[in-house]
């Protein structure tokens, strides 16, 4: 059967849009994998109706399907065996339209997010999902893992940018439901479940995504606090006093601000004597208010005694120099081993959080860090776990970061899904009714179960 | 078997919990007929384990039952037949909790929403959903139906002002995703299949909803427009220089503008001459400097020449007045028959749209009228069509009003959803394979059909 599959495909979509094995050993495995690729073949369909092909080749013969975007993600959600055939959307890359009055994109989901994000921006416009993968990560990465970022706060994660999109189901059928209005409440919303369902219930091709006007005005601060209070107090005032202009309300632990500064070679802006760091921005398009608006809002937070020092970069070097310390931790990740979580929780249930699993870690290995920062006001952290042991120990630390949300209503997963990785933790999080329903979906979408198998359910 | 559901439900939930038809019947049918409400019984649960005994019942003898809210809904999506049972939630209608740090409220299904409105703001807070019906409107009704209103430019649809749910599946399972946080990946977001579903998959019976900080200042602009080309411009100029604090633009067509101000005897702050007629406003929390950017945009709209002459009221009185033109159309409801329509369409496309459909229903009848007003942000207009003429012309005017959406990517439903109204309308707007995947999620998730039979599908 398996040279069957690869005939089959070749005939249907070109020799020249199918790689066996061989080839494929040429690509690492993702971003953090860099071990050589597995798959029986790997498909690079150029439009829908040959993902549409694939799919349904793959599904009259029973054959797995790992669908493949940047390679980015962070639970192991793309990661095929020998046995899988892959379709990798890297040729289906383009922005095919923007409409100004609209505000909108139509995209393809091979498209890369930076390279989304100039294309509109050189329209006057803005497309405002933003993460440190932008690089290399996909639209229809971002979507399927429903993606979030820097200006959730602001703007919402993908599911709140998505118009309308195109996928196609695990047996072929082309679901298309481009819609480019903010409202449309005609019939049951399906794009839902392509969105944040990882790839599991079909296969997004194209999307319709909302655009904003560009800022022309862009304020930074980076600021220490001393205490977990002061940073509640002062996302509240950031939230009165700039409204929605309030971009970014980004938190650094102190740990974390010090080993970035020190091992990870970034310049220090403010002394590291501080509990907490926050770095936030807002943004607009009056330069005269909008820089009023911004320092009678940091005087308050003074003279409030929210704040306890701050810097305000001078230029997009000084800024791009701040943004690095929050956004750059290479040097964490050289740590061997080192456990990057993405857990969601009540803000207020943080700072005790933090502590927990600190002294958790502390306790199992006692020359152990747990770095966190993290985006306050989406109530996502990101602890990093490095045991400074040499151990096989993420599933001792899975369990000291995922436990403690228990009793919080806390999530294993904010926004990087759950792809292999969390599977064993998916029931701490989601009730046996909810588990249940999702296989449900999952059997009458795929009733095969060719879609990423293994992966989320 | 009629009388044994009844029995079975008394005894379940108790006999004060249960009316049958004499007592419906005391009842309206909804807002918009008051026609003696129809019904084998009425069952008034107080929590959500009374709703699951309730579906449990029904779903085990194959009971039909109708779910209502506050019976405000445009498209005949609440009205039950002589056999069906009706569940109404106006017993389950408490704010539960208000958590100022994580901004959100915990509601139940039955709560009124300018009551929540209102609790929310006593607390400091906004729930910032708004719609006409206010009044008498429940949240669960308004997820049920994603309702949108006056102020989705800025907040969205209720879809995006829900982070969790619990809803009751026809079998009688609870689903319990009361998620607190901005963000959550931990699989599916199984609660997006009950919002904008019109009870058809299921009984939402609590919400956890965001809340906002409450602004302090308002600035509402009335002003008048000579062509479309102006209105649109207007409004990127607006959404450039406001940024998020715009949070309305509405529109009016001359002929609404005229009818509501003679007829309707509403004051008219602006000579009736101009073809188009916009109320825009804009919130945030510094008096000094949200009026000094408020008057600057007005004035730059003025020397762009979008603007043609603009009443800025002086007080909440002359404010309100100019929201009456607006929200208060009772006197175009007085016309028999009357025809009241909810579309979205590019906003491109708005202006030529409402020229065909007037001309359309000019050359059926003579007399006849159509009065738009609408969100233009959000792409949804509201036409009102007056035959005027003693005709039984809804399936006519339907036509003349949804098929020039075909052409153009328009929806028939913005935000009044399908109900039984558009139910011939629906493929319209949705393609085969859409229309097919709905009825596979219905068939899937109430198998016996028994949620709001006739709805959607």
């Amino acid at each position: 059967m398996m040279d069957s599959i690869i005939k089959t495909l070749r005939q249907a979509i070109g020799d020249e849009a199918i790689l066996e094995a061989a080839d494929i050993a040429e690509r690492a495995t993702s971003y953090w994998d860099s071990a050589p690729m597995r798959g029986k073949a790997l498909a690079l369909p150029r439009n829908t109706d040959e993902v549409a092909t694939v799919l349904q080749t793959c599904h009259a013969a029973g054959q797995s399907v790992v669908t493949q975007g940047g390679l980015t993600n962070a639970v192991t959600a793309a990661k095929p065996n020998d046995d899988d055939v892959i379709l990798s959307l890297e040729k289906m890359n383009r922005v095919i339209e923007i409409d100004a009055i609209g505000s909108l994109a139509v995209v393809e989901a091979g498209a890369v997010l930076q390279n989304v994000q100039d294309v509109v921006d050189e329209a006057g416009l803005r497309f405002p999902l933003d993460l440190g993968a932008r690089g290399s990560c996909t639209i229809g990465g971002n979507i399927a893992t429903n993606a979030g970022g820097i200006n959730v706060l602001r703007y919402g994660m993908i599911r709140d940018l998505v118009l309308g999109l195109e996928a196609v189901l695990a047996d072929g059928t082309v679901l298309s439901s481009m819609n480019r209005m903010l409202k449309n409440n005609a019939g049951y919303d399906l794009k839902q479940l392509f969105i944040g369902t990882e790839g599991t219930l079909g296969v997004v091709t194209r999307a319709v995504v909302r655009l904003f006007p560009r800022p022309s005005t862009r304020h930074t601060a980076f600021v220490a606090l001393d205490d977990f209070e002061h940073v509640q107090a002062l996302l509240v005032l950031l939230r009165e006093q700039l409204a929605d202009s309030l971009s970014a309300f980004e938190i650094l632990w102190q740990d974390y601000y010090r080993f970035v500064t020190t091992v990870g070679g970034h310049r220090a802006p403010l002394s590291p004597e501080h509990p907490f760091y926050v770095v936030f921005e807002s943004e607009g398009n009056d330069a005269a208010l909008d820089e009023q608006r911004f320092t009678h809002v940091l005087t308050t937070a003074f003279d409030n005694g929210l704040i306890d020092d701050a810097v305000i970069p001078k230029s997009d070097n000084e800024r791009n120099a701040i943004w690095e310390i929050r956004e750059n931790f290479e040097s964490i990740l050289e740590c061997d081993p080192v456990y990057l979580y993405d857990v969601s929780l009540p803000v207020g249930e943080m700072a005790t959080y933090v502590d927990t699993i600190k002294g958790n870690i502390k306790a199992r290995w006692p020359n152990g860090e747990c770095y966190t920062m993290g985006h306050v006001a989406d109530g996502n952290l990101h602890p990093f776990v490095c045991p400074n042991e040499p151990v096989d120990g993420k599933a001792i630390s899975d369990a000291l970061v995922y436990e403690p949300l228990r009793a919080i209503g806390g999530s294993v997963s904010a926004e990087h899904g759950i792809g292999m990785d969390k599977k064993d933790w998916l029931d701490q999080s989601r009730s046996d009714a909810e588990v249940a329903l999702m296989r449900t979906l999952k059997s009458t979408l795929d009733p095969q179960g060719i879609l990423n198998p293994g992966q989320v359910l």
